[in-house]
C-alpha cells in the first residue's frame, strides 16, 4: 500500500502544480488581452479622428467591422487609381485591423437583442479564424440538411391529402409540419445571429426574412384546421401556405449551393495569394448568378402572389380568421423584401465588375504606354 | 496635408505591429492551453487509474466535474474522519482538479443535442469563473423578472375573463400568452443549458421539466378554443391551464427567492474561508426550505390534480381533443417528476446534516478528551 500513498500524493502534488500554472495563465492572458483590446481601440479611435479632420470631399467610406474579406481586398485593389493617396493609407491601415487577428480584440460586435432573450448575456464569438469558418461551414450543412426536409414535408403532405386523405388534411400532421417550422426558423435565427457576431457578413435582411418566418409559423399553429364538410374550400389557406413551402424548399436548395461554393472559394483562397480573391470569387460563380436569379425572381413573385390570394380568401370571407389575413401580409412583405434584396446583391455585384473593367482597362493602357515608350 | 499623411503612415505601421503581436498572442496562447488541457487529461486519467487498482471496498465514489464547490468542501471536511488515508488523498487531488482554474482544462463538457439543435457546435463556455458566475447571476435575475409575468398574465386573464369578457375568454389573448409561455420555456431551457456547460450543478430533471413545459406550450396552441355556446363547458380545459400557470408563478416566485440566497453565500465564501461554505450555506437557507417545501408538495399536488381533471374531461366527452389529453399527461408527469426530485433534494440535505452532527460530536469528544488527558 506504501506505493498507492505515495503516488497519490504525487499526483495531489501534481493537480496542485497544475492549479497554479492554470490560474497564472488565465490572469497572464486576461491581462494580455486587455491590453491588446486597448492598443485596438486606440488605433481605431485615432484613424476615425484623422479622417474626421480632412477636408470633405476626398473620402470613401472606410469599411466596417463586418466588412468581408474580399472586399476590403477589392477596395485596396483599386485604391491605387480611384483614391487620393491619403484616404487609401486609412483604408489601409482600417483593412488591416478589420481583417485579421487583431480584429478580435476590437469590441465585440454586440449580440443584438434576439441573442439575448434566448441565451442571456453568454458570449457566443470564437476567437481563432479557422473557428469563425468552421462554424459558417456547419451552418451551411445545416441549412443542406435541413433544405431536403423543407421540400419534402410539404410536398408529402399536399400528395398523401390528394392519394390517401381523399382532398382533405387531418390536423395532426399539419399541425407537427409547422411546429418543426417553428423551430426550424428559430434556430436558423439564432445560428444566424451567432455567425453576424463572428463577423459574417450576412445581410440584415435575411435575419429578418426569418423573423417574419417564425411570426407566420407560430401563426399558422394557431390557425384551426377545419374538416368537413366543404373541405377544399375551409381548407384552401393551409394548401396556400403549404404550396409556398415546397416553392420555399427550392429557393433554398438553390441558395445553399451558390453560398457553398462561395465559402469554398474563400476558404480556399486563405492559401492563395491575397489578390487572387476577387477573381476566384467573381470568376467561379458569376455564371451561376445569372441562371439563380431569374429562379429567384419568378419564386419571389410566387410568394408575392400567394400571400395576396390569402389575403383575398379572408377579404371575400371564405375563411375570415386573423391568422389568415397576418399570414398574407407576412408573405407579400417577405416577397417585398427578398427582392429588393436580391437587386441590391446584384447591383453591388456588377458595380465591382465595372470597376475591374476600369482597372484593366487602366492597366492595359499603361502596358500600350509603356511599349510606346 | 504633409502631417496628415504622415500621421496616416504612423496609423497604418501601429495597425500592422497590432496585427502581428495580436497573432501571435492567439498562437501563444491556444499552444499553452493545448498544453495545460494535456496535463489535466493526463492527471486524471492516472487518478482513475490509481483508484482502479486499489482493492474494493475502500472506496468513496470521487467527485465529478458538475460537483459543485461546497459539496466538494464537506467530503473534504470528513474525509479526515471517514475515509481511509489513500483515498482522502485522491479525493483531495480530484477537488483540486475539478474545483477552481484548472478545471477549464479538463474536457469540455458536452453541450447536450438540446444546444446543437438551436444553436449548432459553438462553444458557450466561459474560461473564467467570474464570468461563470455572472452568467448564473443573470440567469436568477431573469428568473425574477419572468416569475412576476408568470404570476401576472395567466391571472389577469382569469380576472378578465370574468369581469370584461362575461364568462368567455377570446382566442387572441389566451394565444398570445401561449406563445410567449413557448419562447418564456425555450430561452429558460437554453439557458439552463447554458449553465450546465459552465459547470452549475443543476438537476437534469428541472431541465427535463422545462422541455415537458416547452412541449405542453406549443400542444396547447393548437388547442382550438371554442367561444358560444355553452362556454363554460367548452373552455374548462383552457382555465385549469391558466389556474396551472397562475400557481406555476407562485412556485417559481418562492424557489427563486431561495436559490438566489444560496447563490450569495457562495459568492460571498469565496471571499470567506473555504472552510466556512458549508456552515454559511446551512445556517441561512436552513429554515426557509422548511417552509419552502410543504408549499411545493402542495403545489406539486395541485398541478398532479388539474392533469387528472384535464384527462377526465377528455375522458367524459365534454372537450375530446387530443390536445387535452397529452397536457393532462404531461401535467401528471411533471408534478411526479418535481415530487421525486423534492423529496431526492430534501434526503440529500438531511445526509449532510446527519455527517456533520456526527463530526460536531467527534469534535466535542476529542475536545473533551484533551481537556481530561
Amino acid at each position: 500500500m506504501g506505493e498507492y500513498s505515495e503516488e497519490a500524493g504525487r499526483l495531489g502534488e501534481l493537480a496542485k502544480e497544475l492549479q497554479e500554472s492554470a490560474s497564472s495563465f488565465i490572469s497572464k492572458s486576461t491581462a494580455e488581452e486587455q491590453s491588446l483590446h486597448q492598443r485596438a481601440l486606440s488605433i481605431n479611435s485615432n484613424i476615425q479622428n484623422l479622417r474626421s479632420s480632412i477636408p470633405q470631399g476626398q473620402k470613401v467610406p472606410l469599411p466596417s467591422l463586418s466588412f468581408c474579406m474580399p472586399a476590403c481586398q477589392i477596395t485596396i485593389l483599386f485604391s491605387f487609381i480611384i483614391l487620393p493617396k491619403l484616404d487609401e493609407q486609412l483604408f489601409r491601415a482600417k483593412c488591416i485591423l478589420n481583417d485579421g487577428d487583431a480584429a478580435s480584440f476590437l469590441p465585440n460586435k454586440s449580440h443584438g437583442r434576439f441573442l439575448k432573450m434566448f441565451l442571456g448575456p453568454i458570449n457566443v464569438r470564437a476567437t481563432r479564424k479557422d473557428v469563425q469558418l468552421k462554424v459558417k461551414e456547419e451552418y451551411n450543412n445545416y441549412r443542406d440538411r435541413t433544405a431536403f426536409l423543407f421540400l419534402l414535408l410539404p410536398s408529402t403532405l399536399l400528395l398523401l391529402k390528394s392519394w390517401v386523405w381523399k382532398g382533405c388534411l387531418p390536423a395532426l400532421p399539419v399541425q407537427m409540419y409547422q411546429a418543426w417550422l417553428l423551430f426550424l426558423y428559430t434556430s436558423l435565427a439564432l445560428r444566424e445571429n451567432i455567425l453576424r457576431v463572428n463577423g459574417s457578413d450576412i445581410r440584415s435582411w435575411w435575419i429578418y426574412h426569418h423573423y417574419c418566418a417564425m411570426v407566420m409559423a407560430l401563426v399558422s399553429l394557431t390557425w384551426e384546421i377545419k374538416g368537413q364538410p366543404d373541405c377544399s374550400h375551409m381548407q384552401s389557406p393551409v394548401q396556400l401556405f403549404l404550396l409556398w413551402a415546397v416553392m420555399q424548399g427550392v429557393a433554398m436548395l438553390l441558395q445553399n449551393r451558390y453560398q457553398r461554393q462561395r465559402l469554398y472559394t474563400r476558404i480556399a483562397l486563405g492559401k492563395a495569394k491575397r489578390m487572387d480573391v476577387v477573381w476566384g470569387e467573381t470568376a467561379g460563380v458569376e455564371g451561376q448568378l445569372w441562371i439563380l436569379c431569374p429562379i429567384l425572381f419568378i419564386l419571389q413573385g410566387f410568394e408575392a402572389y400567394i400571400g395576396l390570394l390569402l389575403l383575398k380568401t379572408a377579404l371575400v370571407g371564405v375563411v375570415s380568421e386573423w391568422q389568415v389575413v397576418v399570414c398574407g401580409i407576412l408573405l407579400v412583405v417577405m416577397a417585398v423584401g427578398n427582392f429588393a434584396n436580391t437587386v441590391q446583391t446584384l447591383m453591388s455585384k456588377s458595380r465591382i465588375k465595372a470597376k475591374m473593367k476600369t482597372k484593366s482597362k487602366l492597366e492595359l493602357d499603361q502596358g500600350s504606354l509603356h511599349k510606346n515608350s
